[in-house]
């Protein structure tokens, strides 16, 4: 058979066809007019994506090294700070805190378990001198979407900055960056920005850069303040990933003319299909808080989920997660993320219908597909 | 939503991205040791899938530009030929004919109705002065495939030679030229040559060659002899299509390694997933002998055709065709061609079945996409 590879991951996502045919034309020099142009509009277009009005610093690196930045810009040796750990990415503020030496009381929750506002104040209140607060949008590990503005409520309350990690959400799934009072933001280009890997993005509240003024951790390629002046300039501090940015520029584009909503909605809509889909297979959920970028399924009892993913992938090319750590084996996921289409969702659910009959699992095949266009029927504008 | 466009019309058809990125390179000179190479590859490559030892000559024209040059080469003023007429593109033969004012036997069949190489063989007695008989491999009007070797065995018994449009066929469903004994093939590029429209191929055998030594049409871009020459010198006799030949080097490696056979099983296994779905739907085939190129489906009682394929292409971005000439608005075809996976069928099936569903037809929704799952899942290798 012809076998054709299909993206269905949380990252990287399929890329427009306009975005994708900038990488194929010859690169231009950065340190130009033409190029400081293009550098410009996509740091003013990111703050309609980030709903903000402060600055947008762009690092050539991935989604962690934007992390990190947040870490050694905000903080000093020794500072307190919270980190809420609810999947893999949560888990990763952890570790980054703690190479950085920090006191960190992290909290550990079930995957897919929900955390409010209120129970992150309680945690603010036993611990008053902590500085900010690491917290995640969209778990992809999980499938799960934190309820980030009662988090800022609670934060907003105290001294404490949030720090979110909206690396797969920005873009897929509301996150209003100063209407819900979020300090600090960090994107990733490959996500719902719906370009290659490369591109980082961070951007900080008046409340966040007040601790950037304090902040005594060594750094030099992550120095917000050298993006901050060198921004004033149209440009950055070291050589920006040119390609990727003109990449980028295209995606705006696009994200501008469909617009925000309009894209969130197609994101529901997609993540609706996909949790009906699977439910219409006897599948469970893994997340109590779904959200719209990747859906989590629960492997069903006699199935070899890893064997599963494998076929999934390898046999009919359809490139969806698996489970990480100690969910290996125990879900697989289907993104719903970046540029996809429906039939993109229709493709995943026959390639693990397929592959769940070779498994043996009984159910009434095609269901997932029916369910889903049952969705698209209805829901597609 | 977010609609990408697929492709999943008789030609053109997806083409493998190592064959789409030969575009974007940039363009070289075509009287290059390098460039003549590459053109020899295409010229020698081609003999592969038109199974001939046969020189094939290379038209940067489309299909009908070397439906044309068959004429015209083949023939002299008020030569008498045999065309057959079941659809579309073997009515354009008999157009081609008439334009060159030759003395036309055209047989004229319903769409989808068979013709036997005996028919053609007393028609030939009939006609005992008929100097060539045109017909099509794959006539995509009516998603049939004539019985090209019983022709041929028809030929062969007269002075008359075969002639054939495998312009959709030629690399999806087996024409062995030589073994078969066709006289004449005539190919295009943008069907299961798997590029974009342009370079059109035409071989003939040694009888076909008497033929051309004895023309007396008037010829200039389309002359044979021309080509001949020019075939020696590694090249064309007038500007080729650099890009193209390029493009066509690629899939004719792509086509090389998956190996003809397996590419011809491929095709069957589509169309038969496609035939299941239709049929699952409750609907009918128009074709008696449905070849494995494109599917025409009779649009049910009460279904608006034109509004259904509308729906299916401009909603959907799902680009099936519609029927032609007479058919129009009774008929919808599904091609499954060239660079398709077993997914473009899912979502071609998907496509029409939520189609199917706005425009009221009862049926059991999610039965199409199934039975072709069925079919993948048990033949996929």
């Amino acid at each position: 058979m012809i076998k054709k590879l299909y993206l269905v991951s949380p990252g990287p996502v399929p890329i427009p066809e306009d975005a994708l045919v900038e990488a194929a034309k010859p690169i231009i020099h950065h340190r130009t007019e033409i190029f400081s142009d293009i550098f410009m509009e996509v740091a003013e277009g990111m703050k309609y994506i980030f709903q903000t009005k402060q600055d947008i610093f762009i690092f050539a690196s991935s989604g962690t090294g934007a992390m990190e930045a947040a870490v050694a810009n905000l903080l000093s040796p020794g500072d307190e700070v919270i980190t809420i750990n609810g999947g893999k990415f949560g888990e990763r503020w952890g570790e980054i805190a703690r190479a950085w030496g920090l006191n960190v009381h992290e909290i550990v929750l079930e995957w897919g378990e929900p955390y409010t506002g209120d129970q992150l104040y309680e945690e603010l209140k036993a611990h008053p001198n902590v500085k900010a607060v690491f917290a995640t949008l969209s778990e992809t590990s999980s499938g799960s979407v934190y309820d980030i503005k009662s988090f800022a409520e609670a934060t907003a309350k105290t001294d404490a900055v949030l720090v979110v990690d909206a690396i797969s959400g920005l873009g897929a799934t509301p996150c209003p960056m100063d209407e819900w009072g979020v300090d600090v933001i960090v994107a990733g280009s490959q996500k719902a920005l719906m370009i290659p890997p490369g591109l980082a993005y961070i951007a900080l509240s008046e409340k966040a850069w007040n601790l950037v003024e304090n902040s005594k951790f060594p750094k030099y390629y992550f120095d917000l303040k050298a993006y901050k002046k060198s921004l004033g300039k149209k440009t950055t501090p070291y050589t920006p990933a040119i390609s990727l940015i003109i990449q980028q520029k295209k995606t705006i584009d696009f994200i501008k003319k469909m617009g925000l909503e309009t894209i969130f909605e197609h994101h529901r809509i997609l993540a609706d299909a996909t949790r009906a889909a699977v439910q219409a297979l006897g599948l469970e959920l893994l997340s109590k808080i779904p959200g719209n970028i990747a859906t989590a399924v629960k492997v069903p009892e006699g199935v070899d989920g890893i064997a599963l993913v494998k076929t999934v992938q390898k046999k009919y090319g359809v490139y969806i997660a698996g489970g990480q750590s100690s969910y290996k084996g125990k879900i697989f996921r289907i993104a719903h993320l970046g540029y996809m289409s429906a039939f993109d969702i229709i493709t995943a659910i026959s390639a693990v219908e397929m592959a769940l009959a070779e498994q043996g699992y009984k159910f009434d095949m095609g269901a997932g597909v029916k369910a889903a266009m049952e969705i698209f029927r209805r829901e597609w504008k």
